[in-house]
């Protein structure tokens, strides 16, 4: 076992993660034990075994992922868009180095290309080899891995992308230019002339600034905005947001949803658009 | 201030209340006051001041209830089914000691009696004076407080109420009892024939096992049940399920939701009971 990470605490001779992103508010999990724990050129990356949620991912002592809750996020992520754009071929994911969101979209037989960009390899490496209930140990041959930073990617391409899904961390470290103005114009201009894409944009309870932020960003933008939720437990507040730009297509267009999973199906694919109603955009 | 209560720890100059509920996951709050402490008769009852929830209702040392998301369970667990029964003139709460339910009940003109059990006067009488962004300070006529268990109550009546709501805290303590078959075929019988139940039935996430149970002895005694779920911040797994049992109705009436809500609203009315796939009832 590697030396205990800062971020882990011994309480009454039990280990613990307690998240330190929040001032005010904090989620603790008792951890059985420490599978990896690095610090790469990016963060400090740990995998860790917890007793409630089974191996998390977590960033710079932030829960990013679980085995337990992990497939709600990357569902919701990949087959809301995938199930708006009538004919995605070629996708683009930034972030998403759990490899969750590029083994939903790897279930669609229309998708020929996933390029996913992530920019510390250290995130793929351990989930492949660590977190295969998340990352299912990708070796789809439509995946192409691209250890880079996503700003960049998306400025070399021009009308070349069906759908774009930025699945960051949260808009501190490394993900904090994923959340600025000039970051969705690239992706704009690096979808084709009916591509649309998504982001996830924080907690409607927490963050509604960034939410809000977010969402103007991309309805400055985009012809069609629209945003959705859905609860991801392990996430402060557990009501999480997620905002989709169009180009041109905006509705489901699937009528049976068939793709085997644990959290999204038909009725889903419709009421994650229905909003409580203290989101007023 | 009050002497610094059992459940409260001071961090590094802080006050945190940290949950001590479940065993793997912890939630802390930090608070800004204690505003309310005592032992009643039956439970510790605790009015804090946190930074991130405002004012919280803290039994025996975990939150019930919050002024920034009490509304968020108070409405999905009185608006849902008075959306369902056409004209409910007769209603039963029983808990629901924070006073949040009766509120939105009280918000339906043709509701002519809203029975209030709760086991502990404290509670209501603490929450009425403290925490008035979720009681409402209630002083509707039709508001009828009675502090009594509510297993008593229920069997004294039959054929007896349109709507009861069981407003409960969790399966341990003095709501033991509420998750009971007993306790269902009581409330079936004091129900009048076309009435119906709701009760709050745990976490899809942590307590599958109660919800199938609590889900299994309402099937058995009513022809219609059904589930649904919302986001409570507050509660661990932020997924939270309430079952339905009821004798006769079991669409929602209403077309033009016109009540005046934070969280509710006429698309929430009906995609409440869209499942994740996961749940298998």
């Amino acid at each position: 076992m590697p030396d205990q990470p800062k971020y882990l605490q011994q309480l009454n001779g039990d280990l613990w993660l307690i998240e330190d992103e929040r001032e005010n508010m904090k989620i603790s999990y008792r951890i059985k034990e420490v599978v990896f724990s690095k610090s790469s050129a990016f963060q400090h990356v740990m995998i860790l075994d917890s007793y409630d949620f089974g191996r998390m991912l977590v960033l710079d002592g932030v829960v990013q992922t679980t085995s337990m809750d992990g497939y709600i996020y990357n569902e919701m992520i990949s087959h809301i868009p995938l199930s708006i754009h009538p004919n995605p071929k070629n996708v683009l994911i930034i972030g998403g180095g759990d490899c969750g969101a590029a083994r939903e979209a790897a279930k669609y037989s229309h998708v020929e290309n996933i390029d996913m960009v992530e920019i510390d390899e250290w995130v793929v490496k351990v989930c492949k080899e660590y977190l295969q209930e998340v990352s299912g140990n990708l070796s789809d041959p439509r995946v192409h891995f691209i250890f880079d930073d996503g700003i960049q990617h998306v400025k070399k391409y021009k009308n070349h992308y069906d759908v774009i899904i930025v699945d960051s961390s949260d808009p501190i470290g490394p993900a904090k230019q994923l959340f600025e103005r000039s970051f969705y114009q690239d992706i704009y201009h690096a979808l084709k002339e009916d591509g649309l894409m998504v982001c996830q944009s924080q907690s409607p309870i927490f963050h509604m600034d960034v939410l809000k932020q977010t969402f103007g960003h991309i309805q400055n933008l985009f012809p069609v905005t629209k945003l959705y939720t859905t609860t991801v437990p392990t996430y402060p507040g557990g009501l999480w947001s997620f905002t989709l730009g169009s180009k041109k297509y905006q509705e489901i267009h699937v009528n049976h949803f068939d793709k085997k999973t644990k959290y999204v199906n038909q009725a889903i694919l419709h009421s994650c658009f229905n909003l409580p109603e203290f989101i007023q955009l």
